[in-house]
């Protein structure tokens, strides 16, 4: 029987891939996997059994992009399937890159990426009021133009610059992971498994049964809380591009948290002391992880994943 | 222990999901792979075990020219990322349709894509001599622009015309596949496979044994091989638009293969009867799958697969 309880499920930020102040050239994303790689092969080296989930928030933006600059050649895609496409892009370089670095240390372990999609609820109500900016900016009268020759919900989100708008489509909670027998399957078989990329590709199931996908975002470390539970990982690690959660944020009296339970953290959560769209949602999904049987939730940056693993350092949400 | 006599690897071509004379809009591609969806359920109802694999040239082809328009605001990436980026969009695709399909007739069965990489030899005489054309194309002045900023190899395709020029890239030959192991498992499982779509993305094991994806195309039909073979698929079979191969094709003695056995198919391959870059990579990959120990390997259309794997039609190789 296969062992979970080093089974960790890793939330990968953006940051893993794409710094911020980087354009996205190939060879910077491969730069920040082969890091990323190297310590991962790390954690597996002592003990950890290792299951990846990642953003995709730069790459999803750059293919916008791209579709609406080719948009007199090239027939855009919808949102759901370029959620597809990066899976496929993001887990390619990951595969490749921690093969690569496993062979540098004699190893060779079977890795794999699942496209995935992630169940939500077509009565969502973020699909009544959709708030995730995604995309390029564009000026009012584009904004006007997308509404009226696409339906796209538009929002002024930098008031005051001239392309100050931006698309926002619904972030609806995930329910499920569809492919969770084959994700479960190869994780018994000792794969490490690439899914759930950018927080799954949304889909629906309507009144007939049928799947649909839908032009939506699903938060990634939510979906990585999903993930954890169906696979039964007894750790959930996200990685961010800070070490610590902290309390009373940028006051004199700021705190980094170390070790928390969980009913501590859903004070500091219910008190709003993380920042929504950013730290809350991380926090949120630690939660739910620990409130589904888990056994430790993680919030930490990629250069001290290790040593919060060993329970040195990083926010650590327990029992 | 898994019977694998009626395990079928089936390469479907770019028709099965966008048709030449389409544009390739979301919906046209969906209708496509809804159609295909519903001739692989009913082989699964005949008691057929099924692996997927497909072609990806005009969804590389769109995201190339999409990548050339948007290249003032984004950095492209290399080919064999949008390789990645197409198995995940043609995968989605087809898991969720597929899936659509099962439910209809009362099934619920796992579906997966895996992303897949193809191992190729560094040195295939093919890297020193490209021919393989993909993405736009352009006039000479910007093919020679291409040239000196990139390196890219251009050729002149359509001569005569103003934009007569096309990037080619190496079509190297596969040799392994780098997911073997997880894709195995995953077929053990009873899960349908998606796989080595766009022939997989080539990658070459340097001397220092790390893996490298590089910029060329695989022939879908030949990576199907050998992902029969990995599998030990007794079946291989390829989807195209024609219902059969022909022997004489174009003249008035002109003859449609039925049954022909595998010494017969290679003396009308040796007698030049198959097109290069047509039905000639298609023969060649079923004889390559017949001498590696295969029961049958069928050229036919999709309307005629049911049919063809019944040996009521289709061009079908026997030992």
């Amino acid at each position: 029987m296969f062992d979970t309880s080093k089974l960790v499920v890793i939330a990968l930020g953006g940051n893993a891939i794409k710094q911020p102040d980087e354009e996205g050239t190939f060879k910077q994303q491969l730069n920040n996997v082969v890091l990323t790689a190297h310590q991962l092969v790390e954690m597996n080296r002592r003990g950890y059994k290792l299951i990846l989930t990642h953003g995709n928030g730069p790459q999803a933006g750059n293919l916008l992009i791209q579709q609406e600059e080719g948009k007199a050649l090239v027939p855009p895609q919808p949102l759901d399937v370029l959620g597809a496409m990066t899976q496929g892009q993001i887990g390619f370089m990951f595969q490749d890159q921690l093969q690569n670095a496993f062979r540098i240390v004699g190893k060779q372990i079977p890795i794999a990426t699942v496209v995935t999609q992630v169940l939500v609820n077509k009565d969502d109500p973020d699909f009544d009021n959709p708030s995730k900016p995604v995309g390029p900016f564009y000026t009012k009268a584009e904004a006007d133009d997308l509404r009226e020759s696409k339906g796209y919900l538009l929002k002024e989100v930098k008031p005051g610059t001239e392309k100050s708008w931006r698309r926002v489509v619904p972030s609806p909670e995930p329910i499920d992971i569809i492919e969770a027998f084959s994700i479960k399957t190869l994780v018994n078989a000792r794969v490490i498994v690439i899914t759930a990329g950018g927080g799954g590709v949304p889909v629906i199931e309507k009144d007939n049964q049928q799947l649909r996908g839908v032009e939506a975002v699903i938060d990634k470390d939510k979906a990585g809380q999903v993930l954890a539970k169906v696979v039964d990982a007894h750790i959930f690690l996200i990685l961010t591009d800070v070490e610590n959660a902290f309390i009373n944020f940028g006051q004199p009296d700021q705190k980094a948290l170390n070790e928390v339970t969980v009913a501590k953290m859903e004070q500091h959560l219910a008190d709003g002391q993380f920042l929504a769209g950013s730290m809350g949602p991380k926090v949120e999904a630690c939660i739910r992880f620990m409130k589904s049987g888990g056994d430790r939730a993680i919030i930490t940056s990629l250069n001290k994943a290790v040593a919060a693993l060993e329970g040195k350092t990083g926010t650590r949400i327990v029992p």
